[in-house]
């Protein structure tokens, strides 16, 4: 157990939270078997932490025809690991380990995508959401024409820039408050689950 | 009025829209006199719309002793400056007109705000928000200790961060849309009002 | 009216300043209303003014078939956006908006070339322009094929290096002076003249 | 396992290889149990081979007063994620987590090395270990005498530098072979060693 | 001989050119033994040729207290060489050279200018021209501070500024010329002169 | 004879040295008629001094049908002008003018090798070896078609990246260190050698 705080920025105690907040942390905690350092670092902040969560469900908790997801959280780690975002490339990296049953591929998106695992559709995939998260400025036709030629289509385009876009917010906020991964997500999924 | 499309993406009609989005527009165009394109380019993603703009309200819909609304805006649009996000430069250049009564500002932040007539506090600001915005992952203690002499606590520091934070996830998504921004916003707050 | 000064250095009293120099600042102030604050700033060195003047009227005051006086000022306010210098965006956003006779040109191209109300062919031009202003190391044949491809002969393609060569020397000076736009550019070609 | 290839370049047969260079696959093997791929990938060049392993023995098969092997490690892991290298990060952040007894450091030193658990007299070596990894040109007296303040002297300051300049010339070759990582890394010093 | 063209544009015949500029190439032909490539490859724009060497010579051509000729070449390689110059960087490390009466200071500029044989004053200078040369933008207050206490006073950084900046200006002519320097540059100042 | 220390490290005296390496000094001041201040400055370090020569000849003391001596030098002036460093340029540039028979090769090399007096061929060795130099992550099979197609084969293309990642070491070392150029390097194939 590491002695570092959890955020730069006050943490908020569990009983002073609103009763919603408090539900989530023990939703959370019934899933992950406990309380990723996010939500305790988001809290203070009331309504942002409901906007935020609002947010990351809707584009993370969804399995659509063109993305997986697993591939979506291929995003979250290839993109956070450019925007040298620690919280979200350890923690993401365990979700990608366990959604894609391969417990290298996080370590090898996180250190260069481009040579990871993956087939030449997701790596066009990162390719773009990479674009997206570092110089979306310059995104042309060319961009689009390519991952159309990929098979994804607007639903599936629309998910790739955006959850490169969402996490580009929340890799910001973790290095504002320098946040603490917690110590359960760096052996998730390296492991075969005991039966 | 300009052909160029709203967005690379499906725009809804309004009639196919939920009853909460359209009750939305009605809102925002009887305060505004229009409904921003924004609102028209999101709302083909009815959660992520009502996600973002909870998220927006809850940064900016707010005036607090450390950050004034019209400082709010001036976060934005120098960031979205460095971001090159042409739809949040002009649609936010002409809150930034009207909240800081100023013609000129707006302009003055988007082309270089170290330049612009703002203070030295207001400086210290905007440094650290194109810091969040470009280099977040070198954020360290000199950068609070700069915002502290300046006479910013920590709610106020956690608000020009993830201004910075939300307007770099907003910045992404409108260029990869290719946003357009209405006409309307072009004049806004440049001339006075008439009685 | 601020009180911002006009810049870093020295400026000279009008009366102390040479005749002929004195003679260009009544035929502009004769033309425009006002002014522009770069013939104030630049004033002060006689030798760098005379020659900064003749080669800007050389590259500016010229209509070719290849390249439209609107168009070379869309050059200027393109690459300086890129150079981030607040006078040359504000000042020749207004001849911008005059020329091209859109009011909302100059606000796109300043905040994002890529996404304005443009023609491919302009678009090829700005392209060119941009890399000159920031990569100009890395030019090479194809940037000259894509050019020529888009209808620009020798003339027009030496016209628009040049613009751009000749505006990142304006800029970089602008920027270390700490120049300041007039507040009559702000409005400029924004609302329809009276008649 | 994997289905990569090994190398983007030929990979000599054991047998093969001349007597010395058999002799060093033997060695490593017997202490780690297999032989890293570096060696297979680097053999088909065996006086290159000889001069890249005697040059790393002579930096990293070392312990001084001043820094520790866990240390030169953590200069390896550091600057390899900066310079994109996924066998350097991968194979070296096993041994991080071995030499340094801590099952997390590593993976923090990979995604932001500012953020991991270190003493501040190690963020200074990190520091300085980046800036010869990115920006050699521009090291300076100031980056000396800081280092000097936290403690290293002459020969601290060369090991740390060149430790980063050798993974440099490591990590170029490893992202131009596209050199694969065993897979028995991703797990090494991540759970007690069964006794 | 090198059979390189001088400019990827027209190049005017001699005889073809105005008056002035014919005399201009006779004055400079008789002063330095050959016309400088430069020379031969603006004349196709007279208008743009005259003003080019006005400024140049302002500029250049001059001696001040604070700044001599020899540092006003210095300035010249060190920011021509941050362009990727090649003609400037080979023609004014001729003219450096004979102006410090310094064979080696040339290409110590050009290629690393931190380390050349400099004074700490003439330090300070080259990295405010560099300053401006690469980032303008960022040229604030502390910029100054520095060259103050280096015994810089107005007219000197006005000076130190406006040529890094002209010869920004030149350096983006010549890589869009892909301009050639004359073979007699590379050995001036290399070697005494006879007698 | 400048008076600036030959490296900012201890700089150990003939005497002190192994044999082996007093040896080494012996032949290369025979060869070239007096000791490159490289060999002096990695002297304190006996074994890294051995493995960074060992490697050096390996890369560089060969002649291949598809890589000169001469366009081996050439990749180091080309990526050691890229990464700043003073010794290489200069060192180095000294051996390319005399392996090419060139005398204005070198310093064409160290500003802008995309407008030296190359082959197509060369200029595709060059940007290969810059890429390793400077974007070494980003190398793809795109690369890698382009070299064949040039002509280039496995072996080739090994020996571009990996000289360009072995001075890639040397550069940083050089610029770590500060070192020194020997005076004797500007002039030398500068001048047609006497009968």
């Amino acid at each position: 157990m590491t002695s570092l705080p959890i955020s730069r920025f006050p943490v908020a105690a569990l009983d002073d939270l609103p009763d919603d907040i408090q539900q989530r942390f023990a939703e959370v905690e019934e899933k992950a078997g406990f309380v990723p350092n996010v939500f305790r670092a988001l809290a203070w902040r009331a309504d942002e932490f409901r906007a935020f969560f609002q947010y990351h469900d809707a584009l993370m908790d969804k399995e659509s025809p063109g993305l997986s997801m697993a591939e979506r959280e291929m995003i979250v780690v290839a993109t956070s690991a450019r925007n040298q975002c620690q919280y979200c490339v350890i923690a993401h990296g365990a979700i990608v380990r366990i959604r894609a049953k391969n417990p290298r591929l996080a370590d090898q998106l996180a250190s260069n995508y481009r040579k990871a695992e993956i087939t030449p559709r997701q790596l066009a995939m990162l390719d773009f959401a990479v674009k997206v998260a570092r110089q979306a400025e310059e995104i042309d036709e060319a961009d689009f024409a390519r991952l159309r030629e990929a098979g994804f289509d607007d639903d599936d385009i629309w998910d790739i820039g955006a959850i490169s876009a969402f996490f580009g917010l929340s890799n910001r906020l973790a290095n504002m408050m320098s946040l603490r991964a917690n110590d359960e997500f760096y052996l998730m999924g390296r492991v075969p689950r005991e039966k």
